[in-house]
């Protein structure tokens, strides 16, 4: 069904199993006792970084399903994305897995887009079962986006740090908790910010866009949930989203958090204005908040994940950054009343 | 619903309005009379070739929109995608529109598949109207993929050229010929070829695959097609199509057509293999096919666009080229014979 621009499902869909696997960086901060498993080497045993995040992403899959209790084959499809070029992150995790694919890009917003993908599988009764899954790396990105890892840049105090990180989630037709209820897909939103190194200012006011459509579209109110999760707007763009919705008499302050300002200790770990990439708060999502929910600490929560769409090329071309924010509502139980 | 790994929906689901351009080398071609728009300048007004496929794609969306008598604001979800990195030419090309927006990446296998998920969401009953939209660029891609454009590199036999191209269609619940009346999912196929200058040999198991699985979950044969359409495998790719599934004991000799065979006369236009980018398909779809599905000329067609799931670093590292075919079935009337 659809209220407004959001969507609401014909019934909470399961969350039937998920997993969660971090670097050693994102091992040793904060969130460290959450991941399913922290993987100590960066090339995953593998040759090349790229070759590197798709074995990451591909065994964060297998986890999640064999945390299900299932095989491949119980999977209709895979919704996967990741930062890489022409999406190969996912591509070459999905590739010997003979399950259809779909492949989406959203930025760091792509954990949402792909629950909110295969939650239209699940929901529409097209699909039994879907997962998705993203994840990034943090050499990958380093060399694609920024510089040779080799060069040593220096970062500003407004850049994020792309974290080593996949999730992945099984959504099925019937099962236990949590559940995933509807969401809001993203509108492109760019008010002209051109600083790279600064995407947090890029995305902020996407993500208002989208929280406030959602809260409105379903005549809920920012206390309504336990959490309003975004990922990532990092420190900076946190403060900036506040104030944006703060000046449309939209108070989020006292439950918002941010995947990219949870996932470091910016200070000791020198992580500047936090983490980024679509493992972030895909990896958050799956090791923090579905088990909190499935546990029954909270109730509901708003899994917003927000993207900044450009690309080396388009900032050299001197391009702005379009931002993106993909919504997703989950709950601990069925029945609860909205 | 859901038949073996194929997707039916609940009830044929109206396109309605469709558009295509395409550039000045596709327009001198034999499908020259069918696009709505032929664009002799191949920079569309723009200071560089990607904000120039933008700019296509861009324009493409405003002509299905303008011709279905549509406001932006009747239009709730725009699924598009394109080769370039990081999908920016969509990105660049919806960014302007306020509509939600979900970005995919397929390859040129992006229009079937932007069609079946725009599919998803007018079937399930989230939208009532959504876009599919794809386009592509022969200077952002050899630039990107291959070589830059003054190196002047040689070309191989069996390469294909990108078309500069682009098609939009508008997906309604409600509304005339022709329709939508489900699809198959591509499962990722690599035999492990590693040539990207022969990118047809590398999709057409894929295509076989998608084919195969189709024919068999509808109990349907080749002959209850007016065409099956694949996009792009061009002359080597489409020749080993029908190989493989004569070896399966399926003959689609008679009935297949394939888009970038279709694009240009290979040899008075030097384009070796045919042509390619998910552009090529997309146009031809939305200036040939759907209007003579509209007309009734053809009751029932398989649209199978396929990709090649690779990246310009992925061939450098000597990884092989993945597959994939999404499969949409389109027909001339929605009360038509299974």
């Amino acid at each position: 069904m659809r209220i407004g621009s959001s969507i609401v499902f014909n019934k909470p869909r399961s969350i039937w199993s998920f997993a969660s696997i971090a670097g050693q960086k994102e091992g040793q901060g904060p969130m460290k006792q959450y991941f399913d498993e922290i993987e100590n080497d960066p090339s995953f045993g593998q040759k090349n970084w790229e070759k590197a995040e798709s074995t990451l992403q591909s065994r964060t899959l297998q986890l999640a399903i064999e945390k299900g209790n299932l095989q491949p084959f119980d999977i209709d499809c895979i919704v996967a994305g990741d930062l890489i070029n022409q999406c190969t992150g996912s591509s070459f995790a999905v590739r010997d897995t003979k399950i259809p694919f779909l492949g989406v890009y959203g930025a760091c917003s792509t954990m949402a887009e792909s629950l909110l993908v295969a939650g239209l599988l699940v929901d529409g009764g097209y699909s039994n079962k879907s997962a998705a899954v993203t994840s990034s790396h943090f050499s990958t990105a380093e060399r694609q986006f920024r510089f040779p890892l080799s060069y040593g840049g220096q970062r500003t105090p407004t850049a994020q740090w792309t974290c080593t990180a996949s999730g992945a989630v099984v959504l099925a037709a019937e099962g236990g908790a949590p559940f995933v209820v509807g969401g809001c897909i993203g509108k492109i939103v760019d008010l002209g910010v051109t600083d790279a190194t600064n995407m947090g200012a890029a995305m902020s006011p996407a993500a208002a866009d989208t929280i406030m459509r959602y809260l409105q579209d379903t005549q809920t109110q920012p206390e309504d949930y336990d959490a309003i999760v975004t990922g990532d707007l990092g420190n900076i763009g946190s403060e900036l989203l506040i104030d944006l919705l703060l000046k449309q008499g939209i108070d989020i302050s006292n439950n918002h958090y941010d995947c990219g300002s949870m996932m470091f200790d910016d200070e000791k770990q020198d992580t500047h204005a936090g983490g980024s990439g679509c493992g972030c708060s895909a990896s958050i999502l799956c090791g923090y908040y579905l088990p909190k929910l499935q546990k029954n600490q909270y109730q509901k929560i708003l899994f917003a994940a927000t993207g900044a769409l450009l690309s080396a090329m388009s900032s050299q071309q001197g391009e702005s950054i379009p931002g993106i924010c993909h919504l997703a509502e989950l709950r601990s139980q069925e029945g609860i009343a909205c």
